[in-house]
């Protein structure tokens, strides 16, 4: 986005987050670091649009055409690595989640009664291939999550604590990234020791923390990167998991 | 044992552990900790019987009677809380445990098809019945060992790097423990806010640390009881996980 | 104040903070975790009050009778435990503070050229006598802040990472609180082992976070006092320090 | 030592650590990272050399010539680096130290009147130059020795927590390393924001304790020289300290 405004001389990029998560946080602090004179321009924080029904009505008025899908009653979020469900009735914690939210993985009920095996080759601390199949990272993550899907693998049911104090209930599938860290923390049982693993999960907790905060671009982000890098020198073997 | 061994008026106490193990070190820290007075004799550390032969071999001749069980090639430990499996196959990494290491849960594989509710209520942090029944700890962890063993919940298959410096492929079972750790963590959620979380998490990783290495005697510990009890004096409430 | 509000039947309260420091967020957080229904107003920061001259002519035509004194060019502030110094020539990190700036301290170029030895007896991990006088921790403090400021002890001077985000020079001096700190920590090398005083030196890093955020009425801040009071339980003793 | 054992094809080294320090640790776990098939003699812990007149007369014994100095009361060990001084009226931590411990730093109290100043650069977070004179590290670190104890600066009078349990009281004198360490703290609280400085302190700790414990040539060791490397690279600038 920061790119696309510079391309087209604008002096301000917008986007649609609400007030009220984390979301508008990591926008606008990635725009400051990337572009720090880049005005940001937020319609739901700061304009009249409070609903999803204004949004709508605004862009048909300035023939802004939006792919108006049937209206869901959960609130959303996909890409590569996770698929996230929030509001409506998981709103009250006691509630469980109900079938129609199983998108990514399938219910571990459905799941086959036959388990399957799948074999991680990592090297240097990071996969590179898959059941032998040498991919690119996005490839290598869209075949995990096919794979991990199909046995219901990888969802999260949990109360979030949100930057601006919030509690909010979600429910978070990541059957990829779930085989994925597994992989790897059984190839680090091997090839660490126990000081060092404990130094990496403790820089984990605060590289989550400031990636969560929207800091990616920030200075200590790159230099835990580059004690990442040195510590995995010697995490490169094979992992067989098996998923049921 | 310090206790017996006042009674009796003996002057040391004698334990079966190796050389290689974490026992041996928790035994006699807490030895020292109740009774620095007292001393140790390590059998198989310290004098010739090095293997299990010769230590049934040493009991026959001095008229100790010995439950000699069919030998077992896994080394095996078991309480209330766990069971694990050492040795055997388990030495490669690379090998899956076999069926008939199954004993507390049932292997997942076996599991019935329908899931199973249970219900977990939790007063200042710590678990108080279990489907509505009132239950004292060890009665409480039973039930949950049998509800969750039939469910096949509960196995940790890991690596463990030892005090002793040794790497250690173990299978560890904790059906009910599993549980009750998934069941208090689903109700901090709501009870604590992140940075109170975050403290007690990295607190807890020192708490067993502590215990692993055989210090529960150690004033540190007693601290970090003070600080837990306080912290989850508002963690009361009722939890209901599914099974499956 | 929060008492004072109840007293009075008043639905709000008001402080003198401008909008770029600590303070208000200390003040407001206080006032919510006590009242969380009175209102607070910051004129400085809501009104037309934007500067110190302006503060007072409004005091002046409501009739608030002020002491206004000789204008000062720094931003003092001073209770008990300690003075700050803040902008003006302190605004250039390169600038060294002036003579005049030490008011609690003398200039350790103007203490005298004979050491002072003091000695501080401390029970469970408090300050209870200085040089044999029992005091309690009021005079105590005052007591060491005299004695501590003729030798010129206790001044730090740094750039502060505020909470808003802003970095800003300070001079902050502490005679007393300098002393104590130093005859506490002098005991517990003696009375805590190496992992204890770790783990306590670590919780102290996040008692002062919450602490400096305003959160003083957070239950982490008592479940770590929790903790802090059972691991002092045995710092007792008498420490002589030499002041010079 | 290692590397003179390879060239006269020695299968062993030895060094003069007595069982109860943490030198030996230090020793034996390097020759180990660098040649684990090298032995290690340790004839005060092995052999029946068990005091200082023994080990001379062994000398003697065996044409070895030793520089026999004064007897001195204290057990001291010095380097570039630093000075300590322990043992004797030591032992008993309601000791002052004598003047006579005095060799690196004067007496604070003999120290001059008058204040000097000197001008520390430091580059990427190293110091490069004093007083304006660019000098290679050992020079710098020489020439600061000298600057910061002629104004008796840099002692620490602890009590140390060693690995193998006990306690032991040390003063320790590192003029130099005081001046350049306050120096890269002042410089870093412009150039660093509060989460990287906590980031950074906390592994400095870790980083002290594997050096302390002897484990220099560890792979966590240079892990984290990659992430202070990277933590460091705006830290370039000059810092003026005042000495009295």
């Amino acid at each position: 986005m920061v790119d696309a405004a510079e391309e087209v001389g604008a002096d301000a990029v917008s986007h649609g987050c609400t007030g009220k998560g984390n979301d508008q946080v990591r926008f606008e602090l990635t725009f400051f670091a990337l572009n720090p004179k880049l005005n940001v321009v937020a319609p739901w924080r700061e304009w009249d649009i409070t609903g999803r029904e204004l949004a709508i009505e605004y862009a048909k008025k300035h023939n802004i055409s939006v792919p108006v899908t049937k209206k869901s009653i959960y609130s959303r979020d996909r890409n590569l690595w996770h698929l996230s469900h929030e509001s409506d009735i998981l709103e009250d914690p006691a509630n469980e989640p109900k079938k129609d939210m199983y998108m990514m993985p399938v219910d571990p009920e459905d799941a086959p009664d036959q388990a399957e095996y799948v074999e991680i080759e990592i090297e240097w601390g990071l996969p590179v291939s898959v059941n032998g199949k040498r991919l690119w990272p996005a490839y290598l993550l869209t075949e995990l999550n096919e794979i991990g899907g199909r046995h219901g693998i990888g969802r999260i049911d949990m109360v979030e604590n949100r930057l601006v104090g919030m509690k909010s209930r979600g429910v978070y599938d990541t059957p990829g990234g779930t085989i994925l860290f597994a992989a790897a923390r059984e190839l680090e049982f091997l090839t660490l020791d126990r000081e060092t693993i404990q130094v990496k999960d403790s820089l984990a907790l605060k590289y989550a923390e400031l990636v969560y905060a929207g800091r990616w671009f920030d200075p200590l982000r790159e230099s835990m990167d580059a004690l990442m890098q040195k510590i995995t020198e010697t995490t490169t073997g094979s992992v067989t998991l098996k998923l049921y």
